[in-house]
């Protein structure tokens, strides 16, 4: 695709390189495939930037994304880029420093619980990259409040770019959002009866 | 996201088996971001499964994509998983054997010379996950015949996956594919002024 360019200067008072430097919140919704594939694409851009990446993922599955995760740890390690965190829901979250409360924590507090991790590492400006892949669903169920999302990316300091992930994405979330991607499905096909395919879907 | 179910069961005489390794054509069209982004995603789990990955750039370009490149390139090299060929038009495609002709070959030549060698390397089964990034343009501008695309495709040995991106996918590719997916542009921050950035466009 050719480099594209802006279709208006803004009056902003900001010089060319500020406007390149902007943190920004990219939000990939909608029913089709790819809009957790596009984040972890992403990452290998930041990472070739050096850039340390946190990603977090927010709906528990068993062999989802196991090919993305391995690959961005195996390049993580590999020193020729930036660093990758990978923190995972239902494996229990790595930062959890209490004892476990009696009987399983829900999957709503865990959701709480990764919000608040995210928060702590907005503050320190622990990234430069956060994937929150899966965190539409959360916010969809209410489990976490989109109203204050929104206003700790709105006062999230530095430079620290976040990419969210997820169907159904809450309007004052897009609203919000410097870049929205809606994939939509032309055709899937399971549509035929074809299953899951590894590789392809994991 | 959940596993997928399919809504269908199709009475072709397949075992779920064969269903869950028929080789698959996906397409990314649209005018959204995460077409090519989501290609360079579905190849982590390519390469997670040990797949040999061939990777064709229709379209030259100079500093886009650089990112999933070093970072599949690293991949490739760390014998952790698939291999990696990168293959990039505007650099001189690496199988041309003849010596220059007079002057500069056309990009038009130098695309019909990239599918041909497509053809070679699925005649060959070289690889099992081709990404042929932003092929829908040479097809859209009628270099390259559709047609014969679809009947290559459709004839291809083995179980060797295709995946295509690009605007403007012709719809006799459309009507051919396994996965279709449009990304759809809903907001931009180019539309707000913003300059692409290092590390989230290239």
């Amino acid at each position: 695709m050719p480099q594209g360019q802006p279709s208006v200067v803004p009056k902003d008072g900001l010089t060319t390189r500020q406007r390149r430097n902007r943190p920004l919140v990219l939000v990939h919704t909608g029913i089709g495939k790819g809009k957790s594939t596009a984040a972890f694409g992403l990452a290998l851009r930041a990472w070739n930037q050096g850039w340390p990446i946190g990603v977090f993922q927010f709906v528990k599955s068993a062999k989802w994304k196991v090919g993305e995760e391995n690959a961005l740890k195996v390049l993580g390690a590999s020193e020729q880029g930036g660093s990758v965190d990978w923190h995972k829901m239902g494996e229990g979250w790595s930062w959890i420093q209490r004892a476990p409360a009696e009987g399983e924590t829900t999957n709503e507090d865990k959701a709480r619980e990764g919000w608040e991790q995210v928060k702590r590492d907005l503050a320190a400006e622990r990234y430069k990259l956060y994937v929150l892949d899966e965190f539409a669903y959360p916010l969809h169920w209410g489990w976490i409040d989109v109203e204050e999302v929104v206003a700790v990316l709105r006062d999230r300091p530095g430079t620290q770019h976040v990419v969210i992930t997820g169907r159904n994405a809450p309007q004052p979330l897009l609203d919000f959002a410097d870049l929205v991607t809606d994939m939509s499905k032309v055709k899937h096909p399971m549509d035929a009866g074809q299953k899951g395919q590894r590789g392809i879907e994991w």
